[in-house]
């Protein structure tokens, strides 16, 4: 088909694709600042949301080229459009859409994702760590919303920036534009393990080795709940999650999984 | 009454019930796991229930016998019931359902309760503890969700621990199963104090002994306000709080406990 | 103005203030607990919304005379209306109410405002902390909420409080009335930064100075966004601040920072 093999052409410049047991690394590169572009935001969710529908991937890990993560949209690509008739406005809005839309991909992949990050991760660069659900950090990295310098302040990375850590150091990155380190990354809740640059291939994929060997059902059930269940009441929150377990106790791989503990032996997951 | 007669019977073979000084201490006593069966839980919430209708108890500590704290749920009892005619369904709902009353009960009882982790508190264990308003480890207790390791996703324990510690160290428990030691619990917000495991009688007792000398009354309307203003917009929490403070100050005890503290001497509770 | 006069006086007694290279420092000045009285409390609000309003004014710092920030409210004047006709009830949801309020304008405040606090924070004066974008303190700063002590739960401090903490630390300020020293303030996210004594006040003017170098429309922007979206859903949050972003971008203050940042020249910023 025509169109999927223009795909892999965008997709071999900007985002690369490579699957092994499982685990889909999907790597930025976009050098050198691995700028969201619409055309990366646009090959990067496409590609999130092949992963989805994808039963060979099991775990995405996200990585990126260079000395950078990603040093969110790409500027003069917005600016140039200011010409534009309406100003930029569509464009803008075009822009911000799909990079919210990306971001709850993410989210709404019902497979783990891994950040994986030896650089800068700023503005939407930052927001993509912060939206992933694990990430592990090089001592090299450092986080930023520096959008308040340039006159535009990061109000969508914030949203998903200020769910992961506590609200005084969100507002002191984005009101300030500062970077925190991976130190205080780890110690605020941004990133999960900061580990020597020579070890971070290791310790993201021994990470995407321990949940490939999950029950992928298991993974999407309890994925998808956390996020909806976050943001319910206590009770509300309960009552759905009752229902949850119910339905998960049913599934073929509870009964698997609960029944190899007590024997003692390995589950062999059937995904249902 | 042979009711009652009964209770103390159940009551003393898995939940055995303490009180001095005002302090209840209930001891989970179901070795080697304190599974947390259906039996257990209904003694354990009809304990909490009882506590919070005795005047004579002021503060609830839980703690267990053994090395672990509680290991979740039965999964023998669960797995036995696959052959009831719904495939166990009922029996499913039955315990998640319980096990939720049995949380939203330690949220709800107007009284503080510790608790006193010595062990592996995993699963529904590792909600046990994130449920309660503060918690004293020893550096021998760990804390898990790994219901991802047998097919089945923590979704309720993930309910409380997500309000407890920040999303990306909670997501990091739930997919990957593993666990979470007592100072990485410390740092993330799981537990209120680590202590060496000679030390954690006294610390436990003396963190009781200081809200023993509240109020009770104070602590009542406060914990309850906690919680309700928890999940509140800022502007209804503070128009609720409010109402709250101006209530409290019409109470005898906040007459009585200012002007003990304006001249200098301390104050008696009436418990209105 | 006789009304202004009025003012200046008042505000000389309780409230000081200095407007320096766009920095309002505000000083509390009603020791020796620098109780928030009525009279403060008015003077302090009074002193936010004119900043609100002062275009020279870019960022606000709020630090204070002596050895304590504030200790909350001003008991002794609140226990004397007991003797009122109705106990006092219409006094203290006065002094409430006005408290909320005085909170809320500092969230409201389109400006950054930064806590210097180099001393006891208790109660409504930890609030107050809380209730701050951000924070600076030295190692001779704590923060409690002892209200429990007195009779009298602090339940509009907990608002701003368990919205800054974790779960577990909020609780245990609330039910023990026991400190938190700047050290964990800082590792659980109630202060941005501990530094010497000598040192905070070149801290806090440096980090204002860091702020008072943007755009105070993006400023604007994105703190009204902040909160705003932080009691939205995931979904909704990313509907509003695409909006916002998109508004941002139409600004002349995001072409001209952009521009420049293309340019790699100094912004000027038109405030528009």
């Amino acid at each position: 088909m025509a169109a999927s093999s223009a795909d892999v052409v965008t997709k071999e410049a900007l985002v690369r694709e490579h699957l092994e047991e499982g685990i889909l690394r999907l790597t930025l590169a976009n050098p050198p600042a691995n700028a969201l572009s619409i055309a990366l935001m646009t090959e990067l969710k496409a590609a999130i949301e092949r992963a989805g529908r994808d039963p060979e991937v099991r775990v995405v890990i996200l990585r990126h080229d260079g000395k950078v993560f990603s040093a969110g949209h790409d500027l003069k690509e917005m600016q140039a459009r200011r010409s534009d008739p309406d100003g930029g406005r569509a464009f803008f809005a075009q822009t911000m859409e799909l990079c919210a839309s990306l971001m709850l991909a993410i989210v709404k992949l019902p497979k783990p994702v891994i950040a994986a990050i030896d650089g800068i991760a700023t503005a939407a660069g930052c927001q993509l760590v912060a939206s992933c659900d694990l990430a592990v950090a090089t001592a090299h990295a450092t986080f930023a919303t520096p959008g308040v310098n340039i006159g535009l302040f990061c109000s969508t990375p914030m949203v998903a920036l200020s769910r992961n850590i506590p609200r005084k150091q969100a507002m002191e990155m984005l009101l300030t534009g500062e970077k925190m380190d991976a130190e205080q990354a780890l110690s605020y809740g941004l990133v999960n393990r900061v580990v020597e640059r020579e070890a971070l291939h290791d310790a993201v994929l021994q990470l995407a080795r321990i949940v490939v060997a999950k029950s992928p059902l298991t993974l999407k059930i309890g994925k998808e709940a956390f996020y909806r269940q976050a943001e319910m009441s206590l009770e509300d929150a309960y009552r759905y999650t009752v229902q949850v377990m119910v339905e998960n106790m049913m599934a073929q791989d509870a009964e698997e999984g609960i029944g190899a503990f007590i024997e003692k032996r390995d589950p062999k997951w059937s995904g249902r």
